[in-house]
């Protein structure tokens, strides 16, 4: 796979941790316009590095919609097949956005901040125009904006023991996507146990940029005998930990049961939403295709350019990968990738094809297992 | 500034050209989620070159959002102040998107494809999510998609001698913002006469992309002898030639009074359009600042990360530059920026801050001369 340098304009807008977390960086993409670095010292060794630690990472491109007002509640519930209502300040919800034909949108995190305040902590594409666009046209009653939190991330088995020492409340007082208001060196923070790895963490946002170095060089000077380190969404830890990304394994052009999204809601929420009458229907009849697990054994495939292809059975059916990576400690490649709707047993085989090779996988279950039953 | 390598996965969509225009490429940014090259050999060699023979660029992250159906004239009329209806099949149209504040979404290039079917070629920001909430909210009977059209641009003065070799019609016959339909090398194409350049040239949308590489390599063996080389958009040729960018020099912060937009189209416009009250209401109490040509005469300034803070005649006004780099044909940076409305006589002198250093510049006219009349 090619790479080239990235030139840095305003166009992509700076995280005001850039200056501490282009130290060092191998690799970056792009990601709502903001630069998401993705490599440090290498995928495996930030990998290992993770899972035995903790990280600090710039995920200033998460960036937040806001919706606040008397319709935000409505015009929230308006955007997600999932009940939003039972979310209360200081909840966090997973939930998938989707257009009136069930395609997904994007998969924020929602945040409760109040009744009538909600941030939407978006994955790569613009939701501050999609929910502008549906509140404009439907004249919901709300004020729609970018509000300018930056997310940093602590990540990784130690982040508990790093946070107590940022914070004064006890860091097991925060519950699982639930999240706080409070202070880091005098700094107004919130900090939500989520983030985009299977290590645990915290989220923190910071809402005045122009503290982000004292923020990031405070946190720095708590973790040295951690072995903390800076960090970055990893690829193989992501995979690994179930985690979907958005614009890779799923597009607008999927919905959110072939994806299985569904298990973050249940068909049939009371209040209105877009898209329920398309979800409803591709419910009755079924998906045609599921996005599975693949593992490789014994096989390092790099994650592909686009997808690659893929067949089950030698039939010709229509499979693909759409992210993959070699897993140091399963041995094998771990992949996510869709296939027809009837061949998604644990054990299945697939042959995928890269650029002249083939490799072997199987359909894997969430433990990367695939000893059929 | 600091460059790293971009990492590409599925996410970061591919180009069809992408296997030819990644050879020989230094750098390259990301638009609409796309890679888009932003230097071959050095900004100023590509310049050179530009101005002198004929480049074929990889704008394939040029995307367009298609709107289609008994609506589509009334959506397109809602989303811009410009007046459409006068754009007959054939013809393109440069036009401000702006939302109910007077923001501007975007600036595409409008293809008026038949009557009730237009392209909108976008700038960077996910107009189709726009355009999908409008219509859904505002219930538009509008078909909405991304059509897959991908182009590439041939720039330079030797393009229509180059495109005489392409197409059969005469490339004169093809006037300024008009496209035709018609075939290069038995690949259906659309031509434009268009491109983001100040050198003259064509767009040329493909709409089958596995047919990508052989458009490529078929008019690259039609232009060795006219010079012709791989090229990208030029940050000196688009300043000079007063190409404004999207998320470098507006953004969603800014309307289209302030940065000079207002120039394609009148107030008035009889149909109903969104921000048409905000526009009007910005028009009647005057515009706080103004976009302006800033000219640093034998001074070669970098092109910010962000912006530059920028001062003028010792006063402490709220003024940045947005976009600049060095010409080495005027002999001193050009660039973007804005000052208060007030201040933008040309020859008005402006103290320029980057890191550490400071430069004096002069607000310039069309043709970057900085005389005072």
């Amino acid at each position: 796979m090619n790479a080239v340098n990235i030139a840095l304009s305003r166009r992509l807008r700076a995280s005001p941790f850039e200056s501490r977390s282009n130290i060092g960086i191998k690799a970056a993409s792009v990601y709502n316009h903001i630069v998401l670095p993705t490599v440090y010292n290498s995928l495996q060794e930030d990998y290992w590095h993770l899972r035995e630690n903790v990280q600090i990472w710039d995920v200033a491109c998460q960036v937040q919609v806001e919706i606040k007002g008397i319709d935000a509640l409505r015009l929230v519930q308006y955007l997600t097949p999932r009940e939003i209502s039972t979310c209360v300040p200081g909840q966090c919800m997973y939930a998938p956005l989707i257009d009136f034909r069930g395609g997904i949108i994007n998969d924020p995190v929602i945040l409760c901040l109040a009744e009538d305040r909600y941030w939407l902590s978006v994955s790569d594409s613009d939701v501050l125009f999609w929910v502008k666009g549906i509140a404009t046209g439907m004249g919901f009653d709300v004020e729609i904006c970018d509000p300018g939190a930056h997310p940093l991330s602590l990540q990784g088995p130690k982040s508990d023991t790093l946070l107590n020492r940022l914070i004064e409340k006890p860091a097991t007082d925060i519950r699982f996507f639930r999240f706080i208001q409070t202070e880091i060196d005098g700094i107004e923070i919130y900090v939500a146990r989520t983030g985009w790895s299977g290590q645990g963490g915290f989220e923190l946002y910071l809402t005045d940029p122009t503290r982000g170095i004292q923020l990031w060089d405070f946190i720095c000077s708590k973790g040295s005998d951690l072995n903390l380190r800076t960090g970055c969404p990893n690829l193989i830890d992501r995979i690994e930990s179930g985690l979907l990304s958005f614009g890779n394994d799923m597009t607008l052009d999927n919905n959110p049961l072939e994806v299985g999204l569904d298990r973050f809601f249940k068909l049939g929420k009371q209040s209105e939403y877009l898209g329920r009458e398309a979800l409803e229907t591709i419910s009755r009849d079924g998906v045609s295709q599921r996005l599975i697990r693949v593992f490789c054994k014994d096989q390092e495939l790099q994650n592909p350019r686009t997808t690659y292809r893929a067949q089950i059975n030698d039939k010709d059916t229509v499979s693909c990968i759409t992210s993959i990576s070699y897993s140091p400690r399963l041995g094998g490649s771990v992949g996510f990738g869709f296939v027809p709707a009837d061949m998604t047993a644990i054990g299945t085989e697939i042959r995928i094809e890269t650029s002249g090779e083939e490799w072997l996988g199987k359909i894997a279950d969430e433990n990367w297992c695939t000893n059929s039953l």
